[in-house]
């Protein structure tokens, strides 16, 4: 027998605690939120971005086949609209037929990490997307669709990109594909990765490196920290049994419980093996047919005005935008976008149960997931849907959230979804306390700790992108309340 | 705060030891194994099974579609056997096109386990199978395809299938959908689910309960455990730091080294971490393209003689059957198999590295596969098909296999794969000690431990059938070597 220590490497990594310190790290990294918002503000001075809606017909490039209808490029790249045929017996809308993205392939989003003074800091780069309300956000270190690194477009090469492609030669912190929204793309999946680096990185133009901390404190912040940056850092793992003995428990019950509840030893109402079993459960239960289809007369779908909208005037329109932009990798193209109806309610309910904290998580279909159900926040809906139906038809949980008081919410803010297919898509993320009963009974609903979604994380499609981006939001919670940013306390707008 | 360890449940559960302990009882069983045999024996000349080959235009309730020669059922029902064109740019081949059966439901493979003084015992059913090169196999409680459970075929209700039916009301000791044959199947998954009732069940004719000892001992026998079986047993939870308090660890290097390879905290070569960022590079990087085409006009490929085969004689036959038997749930029927030509050879290489049992696993892509890339041996392949390929076209490692010394060969058989759908087909299934270099590098391998495995084995699509089989191969070595049935010592045939 050799000397084991000298080949075995250990389980129990250090990882989630060099995270926790990050967090407490706060505004003490290599950069000062001060400084970075007046940086940010230049940047955003010194980018400039164009843009306008056109008609699908004027897009550039892009042409639509005389057969199907379909939208697609010329080069036969990037992504093409076409239609989705869905039928879900067991459903109560049973069947429909929608426009859905296709785009077969993984996209990379990456964030690149280094300890600075023994603290990891985030490479995050102020980032122009033509679907932003605002212009610019805050984005992983690289974001690439396979188009952009093979440079399909002609463009300039991705900065960093080269730290992503040989993994097996780096420290990675995380390394996952993961789903985007399957109500709109048919099968998108991105590879969500982190890496750390010893060496020394040059800094470019557009580029900060960034504590956990301070991540944490601009994620409270509306429109700012985007979609791909949200669900790269709900993939760090960071659940511990030790993170009390570096985040101190802040006065309270909530504090303490999340910090439990990070804690694999830490208990939970429903073991690992039960949650599994139960996901299994929706899975093959689920009866799911989708069918690719002509996009030209999609049942219940009209091309008017160089647009393509649902005859109730609800779910999304396919638009054309045309965009002029300085600082991204090409200065001026147009493409067809989804612009969603209506601000969406995207919201865990947490409890703590026996100490611990709780997040109430939903089985969820959509039709354009690899496979058929993924966990969903407990609420995760476009209110303005159900305006003008019955009451009964609201989704389960959507008033309790509407309807939390003040001191329930420990977490809310507006983000935007991605800006690169999505039009001005912003939800209402929401972490509201409540005190359903534990013993609630629903087969779409089970109580899951924190350490139970950072493990299932480290696999593809468990959680979908909603839920992803609220975990990262659970993450900044870990700062004592007293660091936090207060929530806004006006949930109803 | 409440009472927590009356609300929570505790991760460390231990079932895991409840399996060592019924694999150290061995065949202290409610059962003898001679008992067993006796029984089997009976039960096997009371089985009628009468299986002929027929032309496949003289199946009765299959029809062959007139404009795509697929077979379907009159019923469009059961599978359909349908051509797919595959693409794999990176392959040695690159394109080819096959039949493959498409089945797209999941079915379950399910085992029922119960105490009887202490020790958890399986309860087993002595099947036949049209495919099985000797009718009877020992299968799982419950084998059944969707089509079997809505009873679509008018047959018998599928005894004990209701104690699967609603797993969140009972004790579940895993649960997950796994794939099966990517070579021959679209897409075909099952549930795979072990469930413990408390309470009494009445043992049907053909059904017999059966310890994890008693059930390692016969997975040394010939076509005796059934690929339904060898999955599901391969689920089992079986991973546990305190296993050598159940299971003394035997003389020599080879058992201590297995047991502290299924040891959580015994260390590995790869972090969980690295393997799983392994494994997402890979299927980042694999780039298969495939569509479902006609049978009909199949390159390479020729229906004559009643049977579809390729122009080569190589890789399986698409033949009819006409079944008699008796024991099963229709007595008499007709249906397409796959006839595979010759008998694979299917083997993991193992070593001790630091003291830890390590497995050399394998990304392998097949078509069929849900999603690309799944681990499999460290070897599998069909010989036959390289007698008159130049050397270098054979598989790495394959003459490490077949050219190892007998003391090198821990585990020996030829096992049977599913006799629902394949005809015949066999594996010579092996685990082999070696000594390859700890540094071997190459992108496609990777040293793992059981525990890794066995992790992984919480969750969909990891590990592919063939890996599953030999996991559960290495669940039996878990007995001390001297109680363990002698492996076969000729390897080559």
């Amino acid at each position: 027998m050799t000397d084991r220590s000298a080949l075995l490497s250990s389980e129990s990594s250090p990882t989630p605690l060099r995270i926790a310190e990050s967090v407490r790290a706060g505004d003490d990294g290599v950069t000062s939120l001060a400084d970075f918002h007046r940086w940010y503000e230049d940047v955003g001075k010194r980018s400039y971005a164009r843009v306008d809606r056109v008609p699908l017909d004027e897009l550039t490039g892009w042409e639509t086949d005389p057969g199907t209808g379909n939208i697609r490029h010329h080069t036969g790249r990037f992504f093409t609209v076409e239609g989705l045929e869905v039928r879900i017996p067991a459903n109560r809308v049973g069947a429909w037929s929608q426009p859905i993205i296709n785009q077969p392939e993984v996209g990379v989003l990456g964030i690149l990490v280094k300890e600075f003074d023994g603290v990891l800091h985030c490479l995050m780069q102020a980032k122009v997307e033509p679907g932003n309300s605002n212009g610019l956000q805050l984005s992983p270190t690289v974001q690439a669709t396979r188009s952009n690194y093979t440079r399909v477009h002609g463009g300039r090469p991705v900065p960093y990109l080269e730290y992503f492609q040989d993994p097996a030669r780096r420290r990675v912190l995380a390394d996952v594909r993961q789903s985007e929204q399957g109500s709109a793309f048919h099968r998108k999946r991105n590879r969500n990765i982190v890496v750390e680096v010893p060496e020394d990185v040059e800094v470019a133009d557009g580029f900060r490196w960034l504590t956990l901390g301070q991540l944490h404190r601009l994620l409270a912040a509306e429109d700012l920290i985007n979609m791909d940056a949200r669900t790269v850092l709900s993939c760090l793992p960071f659940a511990h049994g030790e993170l009390a003995s570096v985040l101190e428990p802040a006065a309270g019950d909530f504090h303490p419980a999340l910090l439990r509840s990070c804690d694999p030893g830490g208990g939970s109402l429903h073991s690992t093996g039960d949650i599994l079993s139960w996901i299994t459960e929706a899975r093959t239960r689920a009866e799911v047919h989708t069918r690719r289809v002509p996009l030209a007369g999609l049942p219940g779908w009209r091309r008017e005005e160089g647009r393509i909208s649902h005859e109730s005037g609800a779910f999304f329109d396919v638009i054309g935008v045309r965009v002029e932009a300085g600082g991204r990798e090409v200065g001026r193209w147009t493409q067809p976008m989804v612009d969603p109806i209506g601000m969406g309610v995207v919201a865990f309910l947490v409890r703590e149960i026996g100490g611990v904290l709780h997040v109430l998580m939903n089985t969820r279909i959509e039709a354009g997931y690899m496979d058929v159900v993924e966990l969903a926040p407990t609420v995760q809906c476009t209110p303005h849907s159900y305006e003008h139906l019955p009451p009964e038809a609201r989704p389960l949980f959507l008033d309790t959230v509407l309807d939390a008081a003040p001191e329930q919410i420990r977490f809310q803010t507006v983000l935007s979804e991605e800006g690169g297919r999505f039009y001005h898509a912003r939800n209402r993320y929401l972490i509201v306390e409540s005190d359903v009963d534990v013993r609630f009974q629903h087969p779409e609903f089970r109580w899951m700790t924190v350490q139970q979604l950072v493990e299932l994380l480290r696999h593809s499609h468990y959680l979908n992108i909603q839920a992803r981006s609220l975990v990262a939001c659970l993450q900044s919670l870990l700062m004592p309340p007293d660091e936090a940013p207060a929530a806004e306390r006006e949930v109803r707008s």
